[in-house]
């Protein structure tokens, strides 16, 4: 498509206000303080060749939208970076933007198009604006702080490695293509909770920089990560789920008796550093705690 | 550098307080009403890959901080999301970004930062927060306006063909690799100006742009066209000139009578459409009114 035919595309979906119809270069907000947060994908690294558009739009969108979720925020809209590439490409991005926007309720705000070059890979970024945000740190965790995580760890995992070939469920498949940020959830629970983050590198690394970053040691039960009916039947790897990525959980510190739907699977307590047991008894550290920017198609 | 390496690196830069230490993964923003805009830059088509990676740090800023300086606004900061690479070349990309940062008063908010593939093309996105602006838009222009811009035409492009080969001054590829936002300028136009935006992609055409967001025609004047001595020196060739782009002066529709440094190059009447003359004398229109997203490098 060419960048006025995307731009034309792009006017037919939800609008925020602040962009102005999208006939200027920057966009007005005027609504708060915001949260911002921004998420590139790269073609080949976070996301596969093989990986319909349609999908690649939810994820971008969704892993920007999980950031939002881990502080409480409400979101407002994104800006979009996009490259311009084939027409039915093009065509089922903007399908997949459409469905995530309205899934969500989010807006656009704004945004640029390029040209890449003859077979580079596609690289898009998106960053988002959230308002009303409790707005939690990821350094707050306490001495004596649970450990929670919302929903189940692995599926995307899993699904990653179906959509590379292995037999599995299309749940979890979807789980990987298509990530449900926990926007209600984090509304409910940022006003209350010491410490949150989402998981989007993987359980132990992520559990890991909040500890690091709230200045306390943490550990991690194995025995406690919840796993869908899913991955258990794909297989159950405990360890496996704790380090792998994607998932777009909530990761939250908060104390022993905070009453809540999520899973205690840890538990933060003075020092520093990661351990890790199954049902109290030890387990060595895996060579990789999660995903840290290393080519993984 | 590793990711760490490189987060290391920016807080050693300005962070502006909404970065948190840059140890979240959203930023918390509170600067009351916000312009914001969103640059892309690819290796190849915005830049070429022998342009300094200090040259490019400077660029992918100041594109940014241009459309801040064409809403009037005082940048607060920005997002950057950066593909790592090599030592070399990101320790380059640093020293320019910290050049450009404290030439402009602009602070680091957040970012992200990713790998590519190898052989795969650097593209690099800024996004940049602009506060206290009068943001005239774009579509403003009144019939009877007469349209200004600052500065001179044409040095970028001239400074580009220099980059690619060609004999010139220093001075024609400074412009090109380190462009000047008119920062200064938009804060004391904006709020007096019926409409303005800055010249990115060549003066007919974005003049050709706000005409027709405005719904009135425009008629350039090419023998007003500002140029510098050097651009004289040059080649003096005012048709390119107001085809090149990154220039990033700022072009406006204020009163004929409108007391400004700037040089008025045209005029704005009823009707639509772009029309060019030499001292009144029609001149066709060339085939290319300026940049449109296709290859340059």
């Amino acid at each position: 498509m060419t960048e006025a035919e995307f731009i034309a595309a792009l006017r037919q979906l939800p609008l925020h206000p602040a962009a102005r119809g999208l006939d200027d270069d920057t966009a007005l907000l005027d609504a708060g303080p915001l949260v911002v947060t921004t998420d590139t994908l790269v073609e080949g690294m976070h996301f596969l060749p093989t990986d319909p558009a349609h999908d690649v739009a939810w994820k971008l969108v969704a892993t920007n939208l999980s950031d939002l979720a881990a502080k409480g925020a409400n979101p407002e809209g994104i800006l979009l970076n996009y490259p311009l590439g084939d027409d039915a490409w093009d065509r089922a991005f903007l399908e997949g933007l459409a469905d995530v926007l309205t899934k969500f309720n989010t807006r656009i705000i704004g945004g640029d198009t390029v040209t890449l070059p003859p077979n580079a890979p596609r690289i898009l970024t998106v960053t988002a604006f959230g308002s009303d945000a409790a707005a939690p740190a990821r350094g707050g965790a306490k001495a004596g702080d649970a450990l929670y995580v919302t929903g189940t760890i692995g599926d995307a995992g899993a699904g990653l490695a179906i959509a590379l070939g292995k037999d599995g469920s299309l749940e979890l498949l979807a789980a990987y293509r298509r990530p449900q940020p926990r926007l209600a959830d984090g509304r409910i629970l940022a006003p209350h909770v010491h410490a949150m983050m989402d998981v989007s590198d993987g359980l132990l690394i992520d559990a890991a920089r909040m500890a690091r970053a709230s200045g306390v040691a943490v550990a991690i039960d194995l025995a406690r990560i919840p796993l869908s009916a899913a991955y258990r039947a794909f297989s159950g790897d405990r360890l496996a789920a704790a380090t792998a990525g994607d998932d777009y959980q909530l990761l939250f510190a908060a104390p022993q008796d905070f009453v809540t739907d999520a899973t205690p699977v840890g538990t933060f307590s003075a020092g520093f550093g990661l351990t890790l047991h199954d049902s109290g008894k030890p387990v060595p550290l895996p060579s990789s705690l999660g995903y840290e920017h290393a080519p993984r198609g």
